[in-house]
């Protein structure tokens, strides 16, 4: 196998799994092919119906054989019910070797383990969390894993990279004609944002719904054009519980308030807080925190922000109804709340994954983002970040948009406790790049506050009072000698198991198979 | 020049201007092509500015040539002021050999007549009403004019037959990331569903308004990832009072009363008036009137219908306001009412012409429509429709959605006085044909009413009574005693000026120049 070696200092292979990859080069510096993929011609006549009766038969109608590729979203998250059941029925009839190209995969798709053993599944496009990545680890997918941001698979979809043969969007409600309606019914998840690239560009497009309504429905979030077959089913396609999870509740962690606390003041000391901020966090425990204390600050200083992007939560639907922002972007809900609010709230605006976060578009709302507050798994000297991969060298989350904003705001935040567990989480070098460190402004830690030297806030940030700046060696070194070294390097087999997409395509890193 | 015959007896040439031509075969009989245009990849970074400062510098900006294509909607109507302003532009620049492909072209555009005349423009691509319908009838285009009804132009313009080059367009408000909206600001117009499919597939796409607010504008109907650059000019776009015309306003004439009161009793008596029914009618003198009555004749049998199809008018509005239908379908407003309800009645919903009426996508609205009214310029005997030339062979009217509905909907009723002035309306064959006889069930005149044999519900509807039913041959007759005998025949020159497409994109007729 060859390889180059990107401008992050990774070994890339030149070509893997038949595909030639192109290195990372950093922002706009690669050939950008000139045209999307061209979709395929429906044509519907007067009184050709589009509903089926069943899954099996939605399979079958779909044309789906062995070597295709198909595609979930992950709007339930943890509550997402609907691509087990089609895989398994897809297994049942004997279909091998399919890609699998979800907007994510999450603990609740444990049971496609299985599969991916089995052979039914060989490769996987997405950003996976959970059991299924443990497999893709040991070695157990017989392709290879690609993962992508939440930009870069609407990037790929959109430019033929990723072609879906056939999507099946779990639609909360949805008429017989094929508009799907996300806020209504008892399965409402909110916007269907992430599977809009697969409405529009796959080449067979199935709706399944437990809440089929008279056409034509309102509050259309993916509309007829690009529906081919409406299923009503039985089976719950979610349960909007799995929604929230451990990841979208405000922490309790002093410590981790304390740096929510601090990732506020970084923020006003960069000087973009005031009329018409715009911000975005994640839903993790410490960056809700965020939300909460950069809205009491808001408050205080009477700024009347611009926008606040979601993954909306109700402490974004708080800050909006309350006039901190006069818009919410929402590609996701993460609660009831803010699914109510995008349901009732003319300034709470679902968006599709291009219109979020695609590089390839005439503009990402990313581009126009001040602030946002990420996570990370590790980070190292050269603030390159590291979300996917555990310290052992397992994959076990999902990159989401943190390539995406991290690239397109004006000041982006890692904010995270120097230890997890026996683990230091300022490193050497992380275990896999999935964020390029020239994106990432500033890191802030429980023992301190690294500013990028590159960031173009650096000298109005270093002389903000109270804040206990440090370079990012010097963390490292807390962190080494909190836990009594250097962490050992982790063992690795040779072959690769996964690569990393820069949200424009080209490759940050690969992913080896763990030792054991 | 090789002709063959269609199937509504008319000779299409075999290729015209370079372009092979399929006649037209009928519904579903033509060879389809299997994929749409690939549509240009757009890359906007962080900090890249869309917004510019003059009409001049936006056609420098889209790197406008001499031979390139561009495009208008037609939303303003008699009020579009926009299209004049841009063209004059592109005439003093020098630039020649455009081909035009508006939405419509309207009597306000007759300033355009210069430029067809000097070749600024050299072929047209729409509908056309007033003077450049003229201008081309005498032969002074160049090139040639394809009509395309509303359905048939997103087609074309989605499958690549008609490649845009810059869009222009105007937008009532917008941001300056390029998200449009068409309900707020003094020339709030209602929906842009017409310039949806130019958003998506033109090379270039430039917005222009008069209203730019911060990003991001709520109402959005057209996005950011679709549009290149923002224009803030200070000459109005358009003047929203030109939407209403004459063709908008309801009739006060007894014999046309008397006609909508006739397709009332039809539509009642094919047995659609139901619950769930739905229905569309033109904005013409009539049609109004048919919607009116209809709306009384629901309430009276306490039907509640499902959707009510625009072109919405304040008639419709009311019908959806007091429960006579659930939504209201709107790709184009008529009135100020109907844009104010569009923007705060989440139950009128705003369309794209795709959604309407492209026969090309997994499902357009016009499928699923029950009845449609509409009008005529004159009907044959064959029950083939023309509305786009007059009784002396001038081009001077455009198609408006008159094929797609009439295809779509499960009964179409053209309804008409039987005399137009010193013209008798039912003729032996129409000067053009514009909607095929196939797809008119019924024609309804002030002398009596003719069934197509063809039509599903004839043998349901002959059994209604107080109707006077006539064969189209007997209507015709009358028309001719009344005015003295048959019309003469339009005296036309050998060259062809345009070519009418029926929606799916091949040839139903062609129109020569007159003589003069």
């Amino acid at each position: 196998m060859e390889f180059t070696e990107n401008i992050v200092g990774r070994k890339i292979p030149k070509k893997i799994n038949g595909r030639k990859l192109q290195p990372f080069m950093g922002l706009g510096q690669y050939t950008m092919p000139t045209h999307k993929a061209a979709t395929r011609i429906r044509r519907r006549l007067s009184g050709e119906t589009k509903l089926l009766q069943s899954i099996d038969e939605a399979i079958e109608k779909s044309e789906l054989k062995s070597g295709m590729t198909i595609s979930f979203h992950h709007h339930f998250r943890g509550g997402d019910n609907l691509m087990n059941l089609v895989i398994k029925k897809i297994a049942e009839k004997g279909i091998k070797n399919i890609t699998l190209a979800p907007s994510s995969i999450h603990p609740v798709h444990a049971p496609l383990v299985k599969y991916v053993e089995d052979g039914t599944i060989t490769n996987i496009c997405c950003g996976v969390t959970g059991p299924v990545g443990d497999a893709i680890s040991r070695g157990k997918l017989k392709g290879i894993l690609t993962v992508r941001s939440h930009g870069g698979r609407a990037r790929s979809i959109e430019d033929g990279d990723c072609r879906i043969d056939v999507a099946f969007i779990g639609a909360p409600t949805a008429d017989e004609f094929g508009n799907l309606n996300g806020v209504d019914g008892k399965q409402a998840c909110g916007p269907l944002g992430y599977m809009v690239p697969d409405a529009q560009f796959a080449d067979m497009v199935i709706a399944v719904t437990n809440n089929l309504v008279p056409f034509p429905c309102n509050n259309i979030f993916i509309n007829q054009n690009h529906v081919d077959y409406v299923v009503k089913i039985k089976e719950p396609i979610g349960n909007p519980d799995g929604i929230v999870s451990g990841t979208t509740r405000i922490t309790r962690d002093p410590i981790r308030l304390g740096i929510a606390k601090t990732c506020v003041k970084v923020i006003e000391g960069s000087g973009l807080l005031k009329d018409r901020f715009s911000f975005q966090s994640g839903a993790g425990g410490i960056t809700l925190a965020v939300t909460k204390f950069l809205s009491e600050r808001m408050k205080d200083l009477d700024i009347k922000g611009s926008f606040g992007m979601g993954g909306s939560t109700s402490a974004l639907v708080e800050m909006l109804e309350s006039g901190l922002f006069t818009r919410i972007l929402d590609v996701q809900a993460f609660d009831k709340v803010a699914i109510q609010s995008l349901k009732n709230n003319p300034n709470h605006i679902g968006i599709g994954a291009s219109q979020y976060a695609n590089i390839h578009s005439s503009g990402a709302a990313v581009n126009v983002l001040d602030t946002v507050v990420l996570g990370a798994t590790e980070v190292d000297i050269n603030f390159n970040v590291n979300v996917v991969t555990e310290s052992d060298g397992r994959i076990l989350h999902g990159i989401g948009g943190h390539q995406d904003t991290s690239e397109g705001a004006k000041l982006t935040i890692v904010a995270l406790p120097l230890l997890r567990g026996r683990n230091p989480v300022i490193i050497d070098r992380v275990t896999t790049v999935t964020s390029p460190g020239m994106n990432i402004d500033v890191v802030v830690t429980d023992y301190g506050v690294a500013v990028n030297p590159e960031c173009k806030f650096y000298n109005k940030l270093m002389k903000l009072k109270g804040i206990n700046y440090m370079k990012i060696e010097e963390l490292r070194d807390i962190a080494y000698e909190l836990v009594g070294g250097a962490p050992d390097p982790i063992p690795f087999e040779e072959r690769i198991v996964a690569i990393i997409e820069h949200r424009d395509g080209t490759i940050l890193d690969v992913v080896c198979q763990i030792k054991e």
